[in-house]
């Protein structure tokens, strides 16, 4: 069969890790996908970058946009990043010329994605982004066609492998947010400006995505109910062990009777489970259906050697013939997303209250509890220092997330509760 | 599109199961394959069972083989097992019919997957079988198709649920291998004759089909060196937790300088490598790629769910017209199986014996370490028990295992050694 011609647009360290995977994995790829995959084009920002691989040989655009329209190649591989702007219009371009797309953008399926799938089935293209979600884990593919045979019950993960780290090392060594986060941005694994990550943002972006795959639904980035981990203490974190739990920032999509919920917040999962494991900046996702039960999946979320493998899956894909509809299904045939309200949320939660020591402020709190009728599985306060400020910490048994932020309220507002309580939400997994 | 059309030869578990899985997740699977999939034909040994589901609109075969050659549908799916007779005649009828063939028959493709992978692509259909392989973990599809951009470095798991469930419940209960072997009986966990499970022949046969996709090499289940977990004791696992490792019984593909190593044996894993914690009746699989890193893969290895999702994503995978070669790359382009010899496997090893305790018998055991020339990282006596029979342990440094042989025959034969050592090799991951 014929050369599968391939055009890169974006030569950072993802563009650049897939132009060294198809020289150093070439003659497999060539027999996996039956033909040779070659890049014939490129476009970047900075044509003469040492980037540790040569693009002598290959066609330069200065404009991505026009080699989406001109490049002689059967596939637009879109590593620019960036919801809108040039690399919308690039991956659009591709699509309105009839090519196949390739890309590793979160931000844009996660904002574009339904309308997007729409174009590409309508051009009768692919449109391929195993590298959105989870770097190099093939997540897309098991969900989307590994446990096609399911009714999807749920689906979860640790999606952002900076958060993953902050929280290990706080963990390990007991230190503060903002200095872990410091460290973090000075080893590369967090960006100057970290909001991005440690928000929540990037996590949501790709729960959308998994979410429209797992339920057949449009994407929904703005029904997700995102919380960042800015607000995790070194103090929450040693709570968080004690009582057998370790926090992690979790996606979470899962089918209720409210329907669909989609949240990225912190959560207290059981020391016991798979993913409490999952250290470091690794990701994890978990996925189940009604007859696979639940499959675990986890490796590396990012970098340029498993992004470019991902990236390098899709093409593997479109070289062997193997089309699957963006989001599993026809995109017309996608479910309007309707996301159920975040205060529909059932669960327990970990609350942690700084109080001034003394007698009358327990009666104070436990009323409150009574008063919105939710019911208390354990409180801790570890010994006593009248008139001083002491941590007290409980645990709720499982209630609506409604009057429990009714709770939360009236108890900020409360004589000696000196600071605005903590609350991390309890994940059963 | 026209439906696709499926026959279904043996109603077992699992068919019974994929018959229950069309019937309840039907109209999501139309939509997922953008057409219908309908059973038109099974066979089975009996007719009337009752399975819970009705067969009583579906065409009936006697004899599968018949039923694969002139049944009136696209793809057989063959659930009889077995690696030769009336299974391996009916996929070949099937393939020389012109039909797809999915099947759930590990042995089969262990023994005869090369033969089968060749006459299926000499044909032009589709071989799949994830269900032979880790049940409803879609590993043959991440492994095959989601990982396709590596060079495979690495493939490992726990492949077998019986015997990860005996060794867990050992470890938890302290409780003796028989013991827990007739519970596990009773329970339904493991057959009436469990030496398929628990001599590790299962395990070999899902290997052998694991090394062949992660490799492009020829199925050589003769070549895997086998090794069960009848042997495993309470005092292993007891010292296997002292010092920071679980044992679990692997199935292990690597490339190494030797050729490939393929070896099924309990292994001592450290405790904090995540594959420690897949506990009970779950299966597990971590593939690593030069690119990707290592990644990994948790689930239910068995039951009707789960084995039912795997035929049932490989039905789809028919459905949408994507086809993937049997092993990853054409039949023909597979290399021939050379398996390195499993003494030319290096590594470090738990030894444990039991000897009467008495002055200069560490002295005969250490002198046969030094005259083989194997490094000792530690050894174990707890007490002293004078003219007693005690246990004592060694942990050696990395070592060829050719000599660790020829130590152990030497240790077999010392006086005071009262009966043949116990060596349990110890995985890096």
């Amino acid at each position: 069969m014929d050369t599968l011609k391939v055009a890169v647009a974006g030569l950072g360290t993802v563009g650049a890790g897939l132009l060294k995977l198809l020289r150093d994995n070439g003659e497999l790829l060539a027999d996996r996908c039956g033909r040779p995959v070659e890049v014939v084009a490129v476009s970047a920002r900075n044509r003469r970058r040492d980037r540790g691989v040569s693009i002598e040989n290959l066609a330069w655009y200065d404009d991505p946009v026009l080699m989406a329209r001109e490049a002689q190649a059967d596939v637009f591989v879109e590593l620019i990043g960036g919801s809108d702007g040039v690399a919308k219009a690039a991956v659009e371009a591709a699509i309105g010329a009839g090519r196949h797309v390739v890309t590793a953008n979160k931000a844009l399926l996660a904002i574009h994605g339904t309308e997007l799938a729409k174009a590409a089935g309508e051009a009768g293209v692919s449109l391929a982004y195993e590298a959105a979600v989870a770097g190099g884990i093939p997540i897309v593919k098991a969900l989307r066609e590994g446990l096609a045979g399911n009714q999807v019950t749920q689906v979860f993960g640790i999606l952002n492998g900076t958060c993953n780290y902050i929280l290990t090392e706080m963990r390990a060594t007991g230190r503060a947010f903002d200095d872990v986060l410091a460290e973090a941005q000075d080893l590369g694994y967090a960006e100057a400006d970290p909001s991005f990550d440690v928000d929540g943002i990037d996590a949501a972006h790709k729960l959308a995505i998994l979410t429209s795959i797992a339920f057949g639904r449009e994407v929904d980035f703005d029904g997700i109910s995102t919380e960042g981990i800015r607000h995790i203490t070194p103090l929450d974190i040693a709570y968080a062990e004690e009582l057998g739990y370790r926090i992690k920032l979790l996606g979470i999509a899962r089918k209720t009777e409210f329907g669909i919920e989609q949240r990225v917040h912190p959560c207290m999962v059981r020391r016991d489970h798979p993913i409490a494991h999952v250290e470091g900046v690794l990701n994890a996702v978990v996925a189940g259906g009604n007859f696979v039960g639940d499959t675990v999946y986890v490796g590396s979320g990012a970098g340029a050697g498993p992004t470019a493998s991902a990236v390098m899956a899709d093409l593997v894909d479109i070289a062997c013939g193997r089309h699957t509809p963006t989001f599993g299904i026809a995109a017309g045939q996608l479910k309007k997303a309707e996301t159920a309200a975040v205060d529909r949320h059932v669960g327990e939660f970990y609350l942690r209250l700084h109080v001034v020591d003394r007698y009358g402020v327990m009666a104070d709190l436990t009323s409150v509890f009574r008063d919105e009728r939710i019911s208390l599985e354990a409180m801790l306060q570890r010994g006593r220092d009248p008139d001083e400020i002491v941590p007290v910490v409980f645990i709720t048994h499982e209630t609506d997330e409604a009057p429990l932020r009714r709770a939360l309220d009236r108890i900020s507002n409360l004589d000696h509760v000196v600071e605005p309580p903590r609350m991390i939400r309890i994940e059963p997994l």
